[in-house]
């Protein structure tokens, strides 16, 4: 069998995820439908995350085999070509090893979130960001954010459905930063739990609103109890922008 | 009568342009009837600029006028309520006096033009660029960019449709910068010619592609023959960013 590596992005809105659901549209269903018809083949693919209905990807990765040969450059042109008209694109494909796997061979992943915090709601960026009309204190947020970093048991900020054996597990990166009407949180570890980052950015909203104190943030992971988590912030406004293996 | 400015942003893609068209929907149409809802009133909104079907506005200006006096804070929400659902959304609103007029107050107009340059086709930003898949020379198109600035007759990049009484118009700002994967034309004058930005782009991409060396971009424009433009760009990577006044 020869193995690809892709890198795909895609716009989260028309699908109900990465993952095939019976009766839905997944990205996943996109991608492999696209590669039987340019290949004959039946190929499953894996993704390094399985995004969530409405969540989009610069730089997600999905491996999957063929058992013909093919020049990665026409495994690209062909998929986009077949992955019309849906929003989902390759940017990259590259022959790997069978040693390499999108998902358990990854070292870090990396997610944005984008709050667009003004009065008006969004045109231009509709179904793209999360709307927050009041101003928040992206200073308090990030001080916030800072105090999570590292290893910890993240149970606070993780979904009810969330199927990891372990709830621990480590932040190397988390930071908030206002770019004008925009605000934009950046968060890297080696892996997520199920619905993480959105549970984190929906507390940290709290906190730049000023309902609760950074100190209360790094309270609610302390208690590593799920009642703890502020509202879940909405899809619309992640991206899982990249991975490196 | 009170006078109304407004700032408005549009993603272009679902309108015919701004102006009415009987049987179409236009951005105008869309503002005009969400004035009605919250005012009573039958107001007509003039522009600073009549975008295109497909083109997009961070910060198209509009006036209208109202009978009643408002406070202009509670206009934006009340038609931002009444644009919903359309991508559609008043940024600011303000009272000003009789003698502001969207369209002939207008010292200078800016739009901003985005190349998608690589082979996958846009995901994330589909129908919000051109995509140009052949790499282009960034450096020869903003050097011929930069040939064409001042007061020129620019019949060579006017639309057969367009009403100006001359073809003469003064070029303040044109430039071509690369970021990454996009390539950003950025277009300021007073006013333009009906297409002029379309056409400018449309005849700097055959420069980037190395099919006119910049001095032939500057020869079109010195033949003032509609004949001598190249290909129109579509309208998916244009933006209406602001307007001076």
């Amino acid at each position: 069998m020869h193995r690809y590596k892709l890198i795909i992005e895609y716009d989260g809105t028309p699908f109900c995820g990465w993952q095939r659901q019976a009766g839905r549209l997944s990205v996943q269903e996109a991608l492999e439908t696209a590669i039987t018809r340019f290949s004959g083949e039946v190929a499953v693919t894996q993704a390094a995350g399985r995004t969530d209905a409405g969540v989009h990807a610069f730089g997600q990765v999905a491996h999957f085999d063929l058992s013909t040969e093919r020049d990665p450059f026409k495994v690209r042109e062909a998929l986009n070509f077949h992955l019309k008209p849906h929003p989902v694109a390759v940017i990259e494909a590259e022959a790997v090893p069978q040693s390499f796997e999108a998902r358990f061979s990854a070292l870090a992943r990396h997610y944005e979130y984008r709050i667009l915090n003004r009065r008006a709601r969004p045109a231009l960026d509709m179904h793209r960001v999360w709307h927050v009309p009041v101003r928040l204190d992206h200073e308090a947020m990030d001080h916030a954010a800072g105090l999570i970093l590292g290893k910890h048991d993240f149970s606070t900020f993780r979904a009810a459905e969330c199927q990891a054996s372990s709830p621990i597990r480590t932040l190397d990166r988390f930071f908030v930063r206002r770019e004008g009407e925009m605000i934009v949180v950046g968060a890297s570890a080696r892996s997520f739990l199920h619905s993480q980052v959105r549970s984190m950015v929906g507390s940290l909203k709290l906190v730049g609103e000023g309902k609760w104190r950074p100190r209360q943030f790094r309270e609610a992971l302390d208690a590593a109890e799920r009642a703890r988590c502020g509202p879940l912030a909405p899809p619309d406004g992640l991206y899982f922008t990249h991975v490196d293996y």
